[in-house]
């Protein structure tokens, strides 16, 4: 088949799901997740035979190190695979929800209802536990999901899909409700991204690479998350203690994630207090320093941080340090040269708070925590989709309440307009 | 200045603007869009000789009647205008919302903060009054609009566009924060939809042929507002007087708007009742009737409906009728044909009612209501945009709160993640 054709198909097949998966009641939807993470246990010996493809492939094409343990599927992985999804059976059910209802002065009553989106496009690279974690919330959030994973780890979620799918249609959902891409042509994507009659929304997860490519072609709408250069400011009035402990916690507690911080402001009134303490410790933790001129003034044996060095995500053990004559200057700074994802400021002040919270234009903002509590779970959201950069729809973690619209409701006892 | 130049150059005065707008208080920006509305009545001499610009230009072209009615400037109407600004004035303000705070089980508190989207474009054609209500919309919302109005009312457009940015920046808007594209030149616009490091959304407001060249072109988010092609279905258990009330005046109250019924879809089993009233009452008011079979056997006077009437928006004295044998059934019918903006059930029956609410896909479900109540105005949001038949962000009537976006603030008092 044509890849213009197989994609179609598979979109004609999700729209046919979509109203019957939407109307599912929610203890039908959390049989079948439940359902979904047994068969996964089940059939456990044959996905890691399945995933020894891919694994091999990998190795024959010299793939990396890292990428080869991304690949990975064995026994702990597939149980927690199981898991994941049995915890977002245990969440609330999105749908349904009414709020907002008030009574107008006619009588009229007016409220929204949460409502599924639709059909959700997946794209995706290297790990193949996105499979089911993507499938596990489309379905409890009423929606239909048609996954594309990346060419690596073809086999091994194709035989993931057929799992999860078989069960979820045996214990209720609609044929269709999960599908994935089972070809590897990238015509197939450009294809799947322009057909806006049977896609509602397009979410990609990956390199920035990948979500450029998503962002430039399609015609969907597409929510996305781009680079976590996240930076901590150090206000005149910090507690000097407690800037040093989140630091350290937001660089080095997991580095190569997105919500670990990147650069650090300090105010000038407090660098002489916090930097003979900081400096040695971070470097006791392995971290590479990259410093502005007056930092150096001090510790000349720090390398020279570069214009390049303030916009960029390591996602390593690297920190680029920067003083700053004001809390507005730090605002101004991290507005022009940061990522929009996650800053916070360590501060005993509550003007310099305020300030910060109102003005930087990000999609978290933090007061006296670690940016590396930026995540859905922490948040109390149960479980997260990503991290949404963007401003409209989704902005910051996402849970399964992002991956619902509303429709406005309106009950009346016959009501005619004037 | 060539388009790609001055359009640019809009765009990077707007971006500049959007920060300081966005920190302003209510009182500073309330003040000015009292000032904005003071400014358009003390200058409503030099509007009206402007407007008659555009309306010569008009006539000499050969426009409608209808167009040159839409394009003219009156004493009324810029009185209108101007109340329709101190009306927005009087709203509350959306920017600085604090919403949906939890205190997590780390003491951590999360919430979410309601702030600007940033810097908006409004694409839209014929009516002027469009340039002084979106800019105020923008205002009071904290975003930034670059405004870019039909050819035929430039001139109109940019007189109103200066004396309300003046009025603004003279008391207190940053300048920059409401711009008009002073050309008429297309390549504009083409520019303008490709800005995306200047512009964080674009609304269209005009016909289908406007917004489908926006949608096509633009790299920017776009929150659009397609057919409105309305339905109300009555269901077998209806009250056939209620039935025959809100359809007369869903129909023609104001036949020429998004949100007046186009087609209707009768339960068999209430037909004979309902069809001996409704179609001398509707044939009286000037009402078209095209019909299925089953009522042109009984009515054989009336115009035989075809395919391609269930899926137009006629905004015109003209209604489709057909009978139906299920809730079910018109659900589906509904969902297939209609346009997804808003649709109503007319029921005696608790069931057939949620199920239509819960299973119609449209922006605005009714239940026994005129679906001319589906207007910002009505639901109690005080002002809207335009409507929207997007799933993303916004859907059905946008109002201030859907001009904003939120950012997640959390208050720690030294957390780190273990």
């Amino acid at each position: 088949m044509k890849p213009r054709e197989l994609i179609l198909e598979l979109a004609k097949n999700a729209k046919a799901a979509a109203a019957i998966l939407a109307a599912l009641e929610p203890k039908v939807k959390n049989r079948a997740l439940l359902a979904m993470a047994d068969a996964l246990q089940d059939n456990q010996a044959e996905l890691q035979a399945t995933n020894q493809q891919d694994l091999e492939k990998g190795k024959a094409q010299g793939r990396s190190a890292a990428l080869l343990d991304r690949l990975l599927l064995n026994e702990k992985r597939i149980q927690a695979m199981a898991d994941s999804i049995r915890q977002v059976a245990a969440l609330d059910d999105p749908v349904g929800e009414i709020y907002d209802m008030r009574t107008r002065p006619n009588g009229l009553r007016v409220g929204r209802m949460r409502v599924p989106i639709g059909v959700i496009g997946f794209i995706y690279e290297s790990r193949p536990n996105v499979t089911s974690d993507a499938a596990s919330l489309c379905v409890k959030s009423g929606n239909v999901v048609i996954l594309r994973g990346g060419s690596e780890a073809i086999n091994s979620n194709r035989k993931i899909a057929d799992v999860i799918a078989e069960a979820g249609t045996r214990t209720g959902l609609p044929g269709g409700a999960i599908q994935l891409v089972p070809v590897t042509e990238r015509e197939v994507v450009s294809e799947m991204l322009r057909l806006n009659e049977y896609i509602d929304l397009i979410i990609p997860r990956g390199g920035r690479a990948l979500i450029e490519t998503v962002v430039k072609n399609s015609t969907i709408p597409v929510i996305k998350h781009y680079d976590g250069n996240c930076y901590i400011y150090i206000d005149a009035s910090a507690d000097v203690t407690m800037a040093n402990r989140i630091i350290l916690n937001a660089k080095t507690q997991r580095p190569g994630v997105c919500n670990a911080v990147e650069s650090l402001l300090i105010h000038q009134q407090v660098a002489d207090k916090l930097l003979p303490v900081l400096i040695p410790a971070l470097e006791k933790a392995g971290v590479e320093i990259r410093a502005c001129e007056q930092v150096r003034a001090h510790f000349p044996q720090l390398k020279q941080a570069t214009q390049e060095d303030w916009i960029t995500e390591y996602l390593a053990l690297i920190l680029s340090v920067k003083t700053i004559e004001s809390t507005e200057a730090a605002i101004t700074f991290i507005n022009t040269y940061g990522s929009h994802h996650t800053d916070a400021i360590i501060t005993q002040d509550h003007n310099s708070a305020m300030a910060f919270l109102n003005q930087v234009d990000s999609a978290c903002v933090f007061v006296n925590a670690s940016t590396r509590f930026s995540d859905g779970g922490e948040f109390g959201m149960g479980c997260e989709v990503g991290i949404s950069t963007d401003k409209l729809h989704a902005r910051g973690p996402m849970g399964l309440k992002e991956l619902t619209t509303s429709k406005f409701i309106v009950f009346g006892s016959g009501h005619t307009r004037e």
